[in-house]
């Protein structure tokens, strides 16, 4: 006799009761009971992807967008392992993620079938909270357990391994995830701590004496209403903004508080904040170098600065920036740093794609609200501050820097955003991981912008292996860091998953087919093959 | 100054001392230097993979036909973990590997840059020997012991982790792993049981009385020499010959040793032990089921059947077949079960692609020494008998049975043998992981003939849902099961990777396409429609 409710079904009716409405999913057969469970509960939204790395990507974008987690089905360790490198990104942007991961029968375990492996193993270290269910009446407490885990904080990755016996047994009950605790306040110490900081004199015009402030956010002091106090500070205090280097989201556009972020590069970042002598961290950790070369410093601020912490990623970081603001008596000042709508119309020369030339198609173009993807990564260095006035938008990039997080985390924005355009800005060498994302776009028909962004090398690696201070590259090292023999044809790539596509060489082609693409629905992909 | 020998130097230089010869690479910022290395070197030949599960694969492809390691390198944690569900199938096919992971400079890893993350946390599970280096003048004994590890036994999985200041820091010896131990021999005892086991009654004929024994055969009994002399025990006693269901290599054709596999479906496999009283193991485990289901036992030979182990897979295993087969007093007869050559010519029909249809084309044009690695899943099954009396070849399975092994196994396979011609066999639902492999296989003009079985359906996962006493698929199990909405192009998706290809849709249009891919040097694709 079936059981009337069984593990599974008590999970998907769990994960529903705690606001857990969409699935991600790449089953097996250790998963199948949990698909039919899925049939059964119904309003659990289900959406494949053909590689795991697709699924945990998505995942994260959509909690960039929804600030509620996503769950992923994976299928036992193969298929978790698969969907590290974007959890990798997903745990630095903070983004929550609920992972149930299938497992063999807990009396199947012993026999080291083909695919037995270490989930738990491989689980660790790119999780929070790891649970393995031990019994079918467990698992409605466990899926409870994990998206409260889940939420904890800015957001947090919690891993559910479900043995196939727990997923198919008998069940008696459905659980619900505690409300998410209210985000922590700062405290009045810190707030003061903060205030003093920044009302020493040695703003801007004063850096004769004492040298700069600067107000370093990270996380959700990134978004439109957090800014705007830091406009506010900034307006009171002369103290400069900055942003970190990777960010979850950033809300940018004409009429938002205009912040830019610490170079990649680490001279140029150490150059940055040379006349800084206090950091205030607002969500943000203290600044340091992307890697290390011989010979250059990891943390990037100048030895005798200052770093006082107002509040960490997991603080309410806009009221902690309002509190800030208040107590800096700066909350009824106009923001300084607001961005003036850009010019209108096109670049003059719609030639050759320059970076800045891309930056400015893109910016005469991107329509109202788009979420912008970037995972450009070394043409898109130079897309910030020329798209800085454009229409306002948020700007996602990738914090983790696993390559292989843009189509994925555009598939989980656009369907927690499903009224607004998104745009995918994707270098090639990072499209050629989880390209199967356009599969996703197409299937969803999710009205997603890729544009693949071809300059046929690794090149912000030929960057890399100068600032190593190593030698010209050689035949193995051009060979290994080149990504044209033979030149990847995204055009093709793209129509054999299903997604319409061009290429363009110009400008002026690039232009016409964004606008072409922003008019359509669905998803579509440009080649813009670039130097 | 610079120093004369830097850690990645002297690493390049032991791996080539102690035969390491090869590496499957995808670097970043923190492998900078061993790439520059590698410039240096000159002789160690290095292949780049967009995604480091082509890089994984194509390490255990190599050692399958070449049985020695190959090294990879591998960016950091992410780079570690997009490689891992394919070290996962190499650890269970007994595929030795040396992996080389760059690490952040030892310094640099108190600071929480983007990329950091538990390396050694993720290797654990799918390695059997871990270590990072302390310093660039331990660099190079860390080298030859991680050869040595991977040496060991049947073949084994060595990670070594290189952080970037042991690279570049100064370096002062080159080492050498020692020479590979010989393999053991088993043990008299072992020889006299098994020999016991099999000449008791109960063989062909006999079953009346005492039921079946079977010689069950597994990793190096199935190569041409081994299988000669398990042909030769069943000559003498009329024992079953079986393989394991997954196999990293089997010698097939006309004039070898016909032996069949253990079915994959867990009824037909007890169903094909049910007689069997005795198993003799011979460098395979125990037989158990690939999954668990409900009601369904894991272990699948009978209960009251005997389990005796001759050797495992670490043993010499031919020469333990060897030693069985005189002490039966059985090396010299003639082996039995010898494959007769199949009927020259094509089916009669060649219109509708069916499972035998399919296997009777490519028996038919299967070029001697041909290696097939087959990821053919649920249409692929059925391949065997009809391919027994092909031309002489070797035939690949996954073993650890995580999608995506296939079209980077046949880089390896290519590499390792580039006189023999690869045909890799690849459902369109396993092809889509790694499918990248095919740029590789362009890059380096590999000599590949990769035929795409189509389906548009996870299928092997409709048969485990009914397996798994499951309804029957409602809407949200068939929409993840499918993978009709869009269709993926195959055609397209090969040419945009740089891979010439065409589409068949009849076994008439498939027996011509692989013709003209076995006439061709480098790759191709052929898209198969089937059902």
């Amino acid at each position: 006799m079936k059981p009337e409710m069984n593990g599974a079904e008590s999970l998907a009716r769990t994960l529903l009761a705690s606001g857990v409405d969409i699935c991600f999913a790449n089953p097996g057969t250790s998963e199948m009971h949990f698909l039919a469970a899925l049939d059964k509960v119904g309003s659990l939204r289900c959406v494949l992807g053909l590689t795991e790395g697709v699924l945990t990507g998505a995942a994260d974008g959509y909690f960039r967008m929804r600030n509620q987690p996503a769950c992923t089905l994976l299928h036992l360790a193969p298929g978790f392992a698969n969907g590290i490198a974007n959890l990798h990104n997903a745990k630095k942007a903070g983004s929550g993620i609920v992972n149930i991961v299938g497992e063999h029968a807990t009396h199947h375990l012993d026999y080291d079938a083909p695919l037995t492996a270490d989930i738990a193993g491989l689980a660790k270290p790119m999780s929070h909270w790891v649970r393995t269910s031990a019994s079918p009446r467990e698992v409605a407490a466990d899926g409870a357990a994990a998206v409260t885990a889940a939420r904890e904080g800015a957001g947090r990755i919690a891993t559910l391994i479900l043995p196939a016996d727990a997923s198919w047994g008998e069940a008696d009950r459905i659980a619900c995830a505690a409300a998410p605790e209210p985000r922590a306040d700062v405290s009045a110490a810190a707030i003061a701590d903060a205030a003093r900081a920044l009302s020493q004199r040695g703003g801007q015009g004063l850096q004769a004496h004492g040298g700069e402030t600067l107000l370093l956010l990270g996380g959700e002091a990134l978004r439109e209403q957090a800014l705007e106090w830091a406009g506010k500070i900034a307006a009171k205090t002369g103290c400069r903004l900055l942003a970190e280097g990777q960010n979850a989201r950033m809300a940018r556009g004409a009429g938002r508080v205009k912040i830019g972020r610490l170079p990649f590069d680490v001279d140029s970042a150490v150059a940055a904040l040379a006349n800084v002598r206090r950091i205030v961290l607002a969500g943000a950790k203290p600044p340091v170098a992307f890697f290390a070369y011989p010979g250059k410093p990891s943390l990037i601020s100048p030895r005798d600065c200052e770093i006082i912490t107002l509040a960490d990623a997991d603080h309410r970081l806009a009221a902690a920036l309002e509190a800030l603001a208040y107590e800096l008596d700066a909350g009824h000042l106009v923001p300084s740093h607001i961005a003036e709508p850009r010019a209108p119309g096109l670049p003059a020369d719609l030639g050759r794609p320059t970076a800045d030339g891309i930056a400015a198609v893109l910016a005469a173009h991107l329509p109202e609200r788009a979420i912008v993807v970037d995972e450009a990564v070394s043409v898109g260095r130079g897309f910030f501050p020329p798209t800085a006035g454009a229409a306002p938008h948020d700007w996602l990039n990738s914090v983790g820097s696993s390559l292989g997080y843009g189509l994925p985390v555009a598939i989980g924005a656009a369907i927690a955003e499903p009224q607004r355009k998104v745009l995918a800005l994707i270098g090639d060498g990072s499209a050629m991981y989880n390209l199967s994302a356009l599969w996703t776009m197409a299937r969803e028909q999710l009205d997603i912008t890729v544009v693949i962004l071809a300059n046929r090398a690794y090149n912000v690696l030929r960057g890399e292996l100068a600032r190593m201070g190593g030698p010209a590259p050689g035949r193995v090292a051009t060979d290994m860091l080149s990504l044209d023999r033979p030149d990847l044809d995204f055009v093709a790539l793209a129509q054999g998953h299903g997604v319409p596509a061009r290429r363009a060489q110009t400008l002026d082609a690039f232009s016409k087919a964004l606008v072409h693409s922003f008019a359509e629905p669905g998803p579509s992909l440009i080649e813009l093959i670039v130097d």
